[in-house]
């Protein structure tokens, strides 16, 4: 998004540069409204075809804390959140993401975001009890790129488990870390979100400029969500945080025992972009959800954007490791505010897959050199 | 701070209520000016008397990264920081603290703290290219407490090193976490803190409402600093983060490989307050260091505040370790501006080592008994 | 129990020498018949006095699996383990330990067992079904220590849980380590486990030669049994081995969350004898129990035996902590054969704490320096 | 080489049996002369084409401690070993391994090993003053499978560097673990390497009996080598053992700041065989190495010998993840006493990569279903 001469190469092989506004051919306009103040991600709503399984998922594997449930909802918790849950699971027909909910610095700025999305001409719905338990005022929109975002202020406050280490799991989830989603064109999503207060953090790009993906914050970690360059909307996945590396080893090896090791889709491994240690998992409906610890304080105003060459090969996987093509293509399905899936739009921009991996694809370990690694030709 | 009447008791033992204004017998009045918008704590200015026993401790042992040195200066960097320092080692006659500097998210902040500072009738300074190398416009004060505070926003950009994985060693010290600092009258502090846009995060009180320490933040993290009670104003210490606990645990193997091990003065252990995982050292002039992981995010409004009874055995160590003397009653001296020690003024509150060690203190491990643990009868 | 000038002084601070046969004033006699050969510590029968209490803290807090129980007994094993148990707890009137019980490599060398201690003058009992359940033909002894020794090959083989990571818990005891016993006379205990085929890898000692503790092995770890100085026979300690140092962190860390922080008795730490990470607890009867992790290989026949200087502060935990009194003072009684404690006599030699700790004690961090770390002086 | 009617089927989905004598259509015939008692496989002779590439990648980056070195060669050790080296470099025109050597218990059983090969007609030579620098008097041989096997006992010892913490590196490699052997006639192989006196410990069949891998050991491990039906005789990988998961991790972080993630063949990742975490490096000259942590002790007699199905897709990788076809069909070259490769036999019986991945073979997560990961589906 800013040009490759305007940046600084580092010696770790990535680029640094300092944010700027975003060209982008097809903008969305920027509202004259003020954007509300968004602290943080705070939950997904998730519909799932067998909650039981999914409870299973999520409870019984993952270790997440059912604050409250009934029939037809779970509302879980990580270890460490004091609010009422980070993620609301609800039996429905179609496997989708009903809600990318971030909570808002006070309950005035529910009447920004009313004013924002409104001018943007969103589909808008506020409701003064909430949309699900435990939330109070609450604001839903489609959003311009089709995606239904929640703000909210009010919830009732839960025990932070972060002491009750006679309850803690090997594979302990500790925090909702960051939301992903899919979408086509990357600089146009990630102009809105700017519009919307969103400071990029990092981004992958190649030579000529086109954007295959960006990450986004507010709280000061590397992102609250990202843009992934696809066919969107949908939504790729959302990531949990745990305090240490072998945490996350340890949630595969639990697989491995449950005999339900092809849930790992992808990793463990290092990432490049954000430099976390991660671990990708398929939930029983096949929602991604990614387990991820150690990115690095971004709070300054000032923090170095970072930009990675779409061509090396340790961008994705510090360790040069492959992605498989599942983790490229498939995502979730996202509902509008009836409850109906978004219909969804091709990339017509090149895809990061098709440029990196196979015939016409290349991938360096070393800039210098054009050779990639082995595995990586799948 | 508040009564406990109005806190709610967790199953984990502590308290939890939401953050008031405090009461304080002796307040310092509060300023018609806003406070300066503080990002976090950045760095500080530590008077060391041999400058290459300080490098050997801060480098060879502890290995910061040297950003730029001459032979009275050392200017160091934690693993992931940015900008130009997080530590300022200077040759100096007396082993003291001259800075406790802070960056704000702005230049024009500089100006709201010279108007608060000076309303509070301070030594206010400010040097345009500020007072050391790699940062510039900066103002100091000796603020109401007495303590040399600095705030700057400008400084110059450093390569991260987060992903110079070549470099880094077992006891890899990632960030600066926070300050500790040493005063005789808690409340009065925190006030005054509270008026500089200090949220508190957690207190240790007793049942008649005396405030022992509380923590404040600015980023979302327990603290940024904190307020130790005690004959001050002092500096107790400065703290680095590491990603894991291995890596402190490395810390005091190389202390003993290196036959240094007299320079770990408690810990490793688990805080109760802040629930992170700590070490203290203590550099070569005596300046206490502590080492610290996985705290919890504290970036929402309603941020639950934590209070400990003193007389919880597991507040300052969750396993009951005891805490050594010197740990309560050794504290580093601070400068005013003109390089000149800060008179010490006693603290006349209950002393918590007093209230909780020894023939007149108790402690509990279990709040409905009323014995101690054996090892914490020093 | 070699001289100091035959030994040489590593750069980490310890001496190694080659083993030697020991010299002591009182030696019991060497028998003339083959020891049996022992592969290792196999289990430990306790006896305690509130089985539910037992239950509670090695089932519910330690994670030890119950491969059997009934009213008066529980067989416990950790995660590792094929043979029937590592832990017998049986209740009974006095908390005591009943047996120390070692596999050997065939059934034959029971045969061995009883002509080598009946040649002690021993008293010596065999049970063709085992005097435990799950375990077979075995043979009991008092040894010319006066501790009660058993020796079995014949047990039930159970499934190991190490691929059962679905049950494992953050604070997973993988392998039953070693034994630690209490004896007045060092030289006499070792040159006696000599005989029974033992081997020494490292040992405390002063210049004078004065011996206070031994550590000796039959498999190729640093031990299977050690000697303490001091009354005796007692049962110093009963140790099992975690994979990962944050095993053991998590079982401090549990501890506390349940408000049993006080069966904390010392550490976490890292040993200077064996190189291993520690933690020492005290059960519900008192009786000791460590956690350790990572100590080395001593399989081959030459491998060095190292030697600590008794005041070496970093001997008994390389991060110079202190070591408090009641881990020198306290232990389990032991049982005869008919289940009566075994009279405790007193250690005529030089105590460990005395020469090192107090007015008349000395410990040094660096052997060029006579001065000891603040915390020692407890 | 158990029928599988024979074995026991555990909850993790291996079998277990006890070990018997293997049947195999072509035994090498059982020499009279008893087989030498061997300790464990205690280094390797590699011979490398460029001696600087390869000291870059064995020292600088995996931080072998060099024991002693010369225009031509260089010896290394890892951490705690108190032997010469584990890893001998020589300079030569073609990649390969020139001895896989082991400690025996005594001098003697050199005697044994030269009376042992001589019956079996093998060349066998004897160098009294070593054929290498810091070891004595040894017995080379090429083994009956084709290997260039030696035997020693005497060795010059040094300092164990276990407790010189001051040099460790995030990625340090404690100990020598194994060998593995590339072979292709596996029962064959363990026939004569039990007449050697090693034990089985695990082993990968299919129902038919068809053996695709065997691990044995001599040391209480799961393995000193492991025979992998393949092409041989050749050498499948060399390995270091780390005392915690996150040093290989951080092995991984290393190379790619280095830029060499290419080194990176597979992994890391958790074994099903032998449940050890695992990272697969390959050297400058594509020689394989291994990293590892933690498997089980496997010292009694009576050891459970456990059996993987083929078709069982986490024998390999507990977590599902694929295996890449270079560690299938990569190798080294080894030679014979005069330095020459030994020529390569090829597998007649069923690969192992063949019957599980790609159109004719198939995997399994779940024994009940026929469905194998997608990730494996190369």
């Amino acid at each position: 998004m800013t040009n490759r001469t305007d940046m600084t190469r580092t010696s770790a092989g990535y680029f640094v540069s300092q944010e700027t506004g975003i060209a982008t051919d097809n903008p969305i306009a920027t509202p004259q409204s003020s954007p509300p103040d968004i602290l943080r991600c705070a939950y997904m709503e998730l519909v799932v075809t067998d909650l039981a399984a999914s409870r299973e998922f999520y409870v019984d594997v993952l270790g997440l804390y059912v604050t409250e449930e009934d029939e037809n909802t779970l509302y879980l918790r990580s270890t460490e959140e004091f609010i009422h849950h980070n993620l609301v699971l609800r039996k429905g027909e179609v496997a989708a993401v009903a809600a990318f909910s971030y909570r808002v610095r006070s309950p005035e700025e529910l009447d920004r975001a009313v004013a924002f999305y409104t001018e943007l001409g969103c589909d808008v719905r506020r409701s003064p009890d909430g949309f699900v338990k435990g939330v109070g005022d609450s604001v839903r929109v489609v959003d311009p790129l089709g995606f239904p975002y929640e703000f909210f202020y009010q919830s009732d406050h839960v025990e932070r488990m972060s002491w009750r280490y006679d309850l803690h799991i090997p594979g302990e989830l500790v925090r909702l870390d960051h939301f992903n989603q899919v979408t086509p064109d990357v600089p146009r999503a990630v102009k809105y979100m700017q519009d919307l207060g969103f400071r990029v953090t990092e981004d992958i790009q190649d030579e000529e400029g086109t954007v295959y993906a960006a990450w986004m914050r507010r709280k000061a970690t590397v992102h609250d969500t990202a843009m992934t360059g696809g066919d969107g909307p949908r939504m790729h996945h959302v990531c949990f945080a745990t305090h240490e590396k072998h945490n996350i080893l340890a949630i595969c090896d639990k697989l491995g025992a449950l005999r339900r090791s092809d849930s790992i889709e992808r990793g463990p491994g290092r990432h490049g972009v954000s430099n976390a240690f991660y671990l990708y998992l398929r939930d029983p409906d096949g929602h991604r959800v990614e387990v991820y610890t150690q990115d690095y304080y971004t709070g300054d105003p000032d923090n170095p954007v970072i930009t990675w060459d779409v061509h090396d090969n340790q961008r994705r996987d510090w360790w040069g490791n492959p992605v498989v093509p599942s983790w490229y293509t498939d995502a979730s399905l996202v509902l509008d505010l009836d409850g109906n899936p978004q219909p969804v739009h091709v990339r017509t921009d090149d895809s990061e897959m098709a440029v990196t991996i196979g015939a016409d694809g290349f991938s360096y370990t070393r800039a210098d050199e054009n050779e990639g690694k082995l595995g990586n030709q799948l």
